[in-house]
């Protein structure tokens, strides 16, 4: 068995190495051009020219819960993508997105600049029942992150294309611009982003919608920038109509130092870090789906095949 | 039935108010020196010439869950004291420790410290597993607390003085220096206070029971101030055996401005609002359980009551 490592902005040593480790009878190579045909491929945003020329993979295991870079690409047909399914990820997210949501509702970094300043005073209580929160994308990062939140005793909402049931969350579903959305986005006034990307979902968070929260609405976004219209968060924020936001995905990765995120004093950043993929889970995810398939099992028995239509 | 309301650092008018609307026959008064004997007492730090005038009470009832202040105090010999429980704090209390415990373990003071500078960098992601949290005080606030640490996928310990069973927790018991502490101490790096303020667990943050802990640890106060001996904690976080704290519960409070925790560059303080009273929650819980009393229900039958030997 070959299996070929294509990753872009990754060490590459140690997961060859991982690789080769789980599968030491295998041919685990890290890609160049012109290399010979591999059966299965790890990858995470490879080139173009990978593709053109490795044609005859029988699987390309994309080390990433988000697959929207690959979809880019002309894939050859037939041959099935997968994309990581949780592997350590799910926790990382309830942490920060639970992170994000407790310290604007409990005020704790107003609380901790105060103190920053020598001075010791109390905010009002909130009420847990004027905040709740919507979740937009409900696979096994958005479920884990809206079972996190309610366990809080926050009012959590979670919207999904097809119609999910999740206690304690109340599920809305339908396109995007439908009465459900349109409901969902009315109830919430804490909005968190763990969609795919696809031509649906790109732009979801813009003027329009936004608009839609309750006052004093708040923005979390950790799943890819290009959700977000960052012109109209801005707007929407210094109109009032938003509290602020917590960001980890931007357009341009790095953030370009002249963006007004990096400066406005209501929106905090970090970069791309809310889940970070872990070498250790993730390459005995995939080793086990290599598996799988090299054993006979038929494609449709993994957890996170890619629907090409759907688009993740 | 005539209830007494008695609190320091408390607006009495909206509580007066809660508790009138709660009885509409009851005579419900602001107490002062000399008035007339009530049934019941609703409390927080009230001077001694209260409990010297009011001797006849039915029940006394704390609006905290730590009775520590009152049990300074002599009581009237036989009257039941019945603290909160709960009414909304073991929610706050989950919060407050988890985004302690989250905005540590994954470096986010330092990652928005970072962004507020310019600097895009990513750090190694930390192993959850080299950070197992230890909860002191297995109560209805530590309990609590203990399960929303545990679906983060922390390791959690817990310690009480009378052994515990909590799903997902490594529960430790027996007396403070005792072989069980010692071990829970030994397996723990993030350290959680939760404990009641007795003269057992005065000072039981140490220089000794801290330099138990494994290396890197951190400390998060969140009961009572006298837990801690302040400049054991100072010693062990500048000689590198302790990363930092969070603490939101002083000695003094508020903290005096000349206090070393002002200025800690490792120390987080927030001022006592870990889990703040919440008037609705309490006037509904408290009232309840004066309409059990007066019903005929036994002292037995309240979740709360104290019990004068173990002081909590």
């Amino acid at each position: 068995m070959r299996i070929s490592f294509c990753c872009s902005d990754t060490k590459p040593q140690p997961w060859v190495d991982g690789l080769k480790a789980a599968f030491p009878d295998a041919d685990v190579t890290l890609w160049a051009a012109g290399a010979a045909p591999a059966d299965y491929a790890v990858v995470w945003a490879p080139p173009q020219q990978f593709f053109d020329e490795q044609k005859q993979l029988k699987g390309i295991f994309n080390i990433g819960a988000g697959v929207d870079a690959l979809m880019k690409l002309r894939l050859p047909a037939g041959v099935p993508v997968v994309r990581l399914d949780d592997a350590g990820m799910s926790a990382q997210m309830a942490e920060y997105v639970c992170h994000a949501v407790i310290r604007h509702f409990r005020e704790l970094d107003a609380y901790e600049a105060d103190m920053a300043g020598g001075k010791w005073s109390y905010r009002k209580p909130r009420l847990r029942t004027d905040f709740p929160i919507g979740v937009m994308g409900l696979g096994v990062l958005g479920e884990r992150v809206s079972r996190a939140l309610a366990q809080f005793d926050f009012p959590v909402n979670g919207w999904s294309r097809s119609a999910k049931t999740i206690e304690g969350v109340r599920c809305y579903s339908g396109d995007a611009g439908g009465q459900g959305f349109q409901d969902f986005l009315a109830a919430s006034r804490i909005l968190v982003c763990l969609l795919p990307l696809t031509p649906d979902t790109m732009g979801i968070m813009n003027l329009d919608t936004l608009s839609r929260l309750q006052p004093g609405g708040y923005v979390i976004n950790v799943a890819r920038g290009s959700h977000l219209v960052d012109g109209d968060l801005i707007t929407l924020i210094d109109n009032g109509h938003l509290a602020g936001a917590t960001l980890d995905v931007f357009r341009t990765e790095p953030l370009p130092s002249d963006h007004p995120f990096w400066k406005h004093p209501r929106i905090t950043i970090t970069p791309h870090t809310s889940a970070r993929t872990l070498r250790e889970e993730s390459i005995a995810q995939i080793a086990g789906k290599i598996r799988s398939l090299a054993g006979g099992a038929p494609i449709s028995t993994l957890a996170g095949v890619v629907d090409p239509k759907k688009g993740y």
